[in-house]
């Protein structure tokens, strides 16, 4: 069956609306799958106008996969989450209306997907300030996701390449990222891993790897004590329930072995640990200008009842407004939210 | 004036030996610098063996540097540090003996360079297992040249390409670690790195980047306060002393930054910060066999009264007596303890 993606749209002032754009000139009506916006109507006709992008944007009152898709090539189908004033867009600028517009367009699009309508969400990137002004009490999508759909157990998984990324814990101080190591955390973490490879690949036959917590993965205790207190408990553990597990190994080596292809998925212990690598194997930046000239890299929060995926970068408001943004993250993302809800189909 | 280097062994069941000489049939007489290997000579002749390599082995009682420049291509000058038993080594073991022996030949490394006999130390990999059998009271090479060198105020700088890296902290527990993130080694490290920056290349025109410790540097205050409480007084302190330095910036970009050219040098907060996009970066791994392929980087003491550079990759002990492991992390170690040798005579 063909597939029907949500899109949000991201903080107003950001780059979500141009990437988005950009992404369904080449992938709206596209082989596997259709996509909806589900976003501010404005707010994408402002985008249109800066990239001065043909494309026809399509209100619809409804979200009908039959309607949609014969909207083919050139078209794209934008269900209405908000309607902001029509005023110019301070793009690069913190607004509590525009946290409050972007906080609509998830909860909109969650919703759609947890009726069914649509089979998986896609996110461009949110603005966290302006979601504090807007009064939204979330750190960011993960938590929003988390929340609306009622589910405890989650974890954030950045894809590049051959290296994927699980982590045991993200948005939190790297002293409490080291208090959030325990057994069962880190159990819970190569479960969720486990699943996801299953899913993209239907059962590797690489082994998932979870790293240590202190240099060296603790040099058999010389470093720090999480290592053999609660790592290696949760790898035995997860070996009794018949995953392929290795670890604790030393982290700064994992990613090099991860990036040669050896492993399946990369457990890190805590944000930067799983960061650090994946944005720099995924960013380029340009050495005369010194910005980012390439991004890719993909995240999906595990866990969840719905599917989602997202850009693995930020809102870019040096360069929102001017249509520069590479839409190449989005457009992995969609095929990483394809690929899942495929199988999840399958499954059914 | 040429300079003349001393390599050490690193432990003898590892590669060690057998990276000098290979490294040696490069670049003994090589146009800037002469070399001398301190180490026993019986380790260098079975690893001769090994390689079938057809450079001769030159004892020498004395280091002289007229009679080593006169050695030429071909031949290599061995100062004995230690004679161990004529026994088949047993490569890839972790023996008392061979960690005492990798320890002598360290510290009569030292001992030539702080009286000038030698304008640098160069070192391969050795075991912290074998060092600690032998009773020796170090976690690695670092430590050793800090004690005998009586220097307090020192730390690790890993290099590669454009990426380079100076440490607040190394072989200590993440939870350590996250309590040596004072104003007072955040500004001591800034400073070391600025001195090296300024060696290196004369001055740069690019400034130090200073990570933070938490993930997104904290996020104005949101997750963790030692970005408020101590990164960024140290680098307030260090710009009224005149250091061209910024910060704190997010660990999970700072690196892709870093490696695009945008510093003249990243302070990292804790070992695997530093080391995961370092070793990244250096290592690459074959993904038929699974094994490094290439490992290039180089690790540099700084703050020592004396030059010490060092491969940025361990003993390889399953690589060991099969002459397969790569000299080039050597050979670049080798060239940077030429240019802050040369650095130094010069402002001498």
């Amino acid at each position: 069956m063909k597939m029907l993606l949500g899109i949000t749209m991201g903080d107003p002032a950001g780059i979500g609306a141009e990437i988005l754009l950009k992404a369904a000139a080449t992938t709206a009506s596209h082989r596997d799958y259709d996509i909806v916006a589900i976003a501010d109507p404005f707010v994408l006709n402002e985008a249109k106008r800066v990239l001065a992008s043909p494309i026809e944007l399509v209100e619809v009152e409804v979200v009908d996969r039959a309607h949609i898709r014969e909207l083919g090539r050139g078209r794209l189908a934008v269900y209405p989450s908000s309607r902001m004033k029509e005023e110019a867009i301070d793009y690069g600028q913190v607004h509590a209306d525009y946290g409050k517009a972007a906080y609509q367009s998830i909860t909109v699009a969650i919703d759609l997907a947890l009726a069914g309508t649509i089979d998986a969400v896609v996110t461009p990137p949110i603005n966290k300030e302006a979601l504090s002004r807007a009064g939204v009490p979330f750190a960011g999508h993960t938590e929003i996701f988390a929340e609306r759909t009622k589910s405890e157990e989650y974890a954030m998984m950045l894809s590049h390449g051959p290296l994927r990324v699980v982590h045991v814990s993200t948005h939190v101080s790297l002293l409490e990222a080291c208090r959030l190591v325990t057994k069962d955390r880190v159990l819970a973490t190569i479960r969720l891993a486990a699943s996801a490879a299953l899913a993209l690949e239907g059962g590797s036959d690489k082994p998932i790897a979870v790293a240590g917590l202190n240099p060296h993965a603790g040099e058999h205790g010389l470093f720090g004590s999480e290592e053999e207190l609660s790592i290696r408990p949760a790898i035995e553990e997860a070996m009794r329930e018949g995953i392929d597990v290795i670890g604790p190994l030393p982290p700064d080596t994992i990613f090099s072995r991860a990036a040669g292809g050896e492993f399946s998925a990369v457990i890190a212990m805590y944000h930067d640990q799983g960061h650090i690598p994946l944005k720099l194997i995924g960013f380029t930046v340009d050495e005369k200008t010194g910005r980012f000239s390439e991004i890719s890299g993909v995240n999906i929060t595990l866990g969840l009842p719905i599917i989602r995926t997202s850009v693995d970068h930020g809102t870019a408001f040096d360069l929102a407004g001017t249509g520069a943004a590479s839409e190449n993250s989005l457009i992995e993302a969609l095929q990483y939210a394809w690929r899942l809800a495929a199988v999840r189909y399958d499954k059914d």
